[in-house]
């Protein structure tokens, strides 16, 4: 029993150069549940800085702010997310999800000899 | 004047592991045209080597040849395409436009909000 012919999709979203894609809105959904980028970064096993670098760089790209910083209170301070990025975050995961239907529905209608094999 | 916000998709196909993409891809339209592997890695600036391993793992998952050697004649040995080479070259090309294409459209639809800004 071998694993069919399948497609797998990479989805990254650019402007002069890439500014969101799976890493960026795994992040973000991390800092949602966690309501912490530090504890989000660990989630990933990434380096806080890193993280911390490529939200500041999607920032600059898309124009406008990512995380609100949350200080005090009974997490002792952490981030969530503006609803800028909970919007765009729910839209990228929309249109991925679209995507890679249409994705699915394309490929057995134009592999259909390979899969038959 | 800043570029928009727009998809970019890798295109992949895998079995167990990833056995087709834009790189194989490529390398198979370049031996079409210039009928040697030899100057099809060139022009793509890869060690022979590296083409000649890349095509013969990606014969090995799909489980068909896909170049045909040829010996003599006025090009002095070289190799083109086997036709199930062809016929898979051809439709993940066709399979690549019609998948960027509904990619555009979804994004037009999805990110409406993010493009009027």
């Amino acid at each position: 029993m071998t694993t069919p012919l399948h497609p797998v999709l990479s989805i990254r979203l650019f402007r002069e150069e890439k500014c969101f894609g799976s890493g960026v809105a795994q992040l973000l959904r991390h800092v949602d549940e966690q309501h912490s980028l530090r504890a989000a970064a660990q989630a990933m096993d990434m380096a806080y800085s890193k993280a911390w670098t490529m939200l500041r760089r999607c920032e600059e790209i898309l124009g406008f702010p990512l995380l609100i910083r949350t200080t005090g209170g009974r997490h002792g301070g952490g981030a969530s997310l503006t609803p800028e990025a909970r919007a765009m975050l729910e839209t990228y995961e929309r249109y991925c999800r679209r995507l890679r239907q249409a994705s699915e529905e394309l490929f057995r209608e134009e592999f259909r000899d390979f899969l038959a094999e």
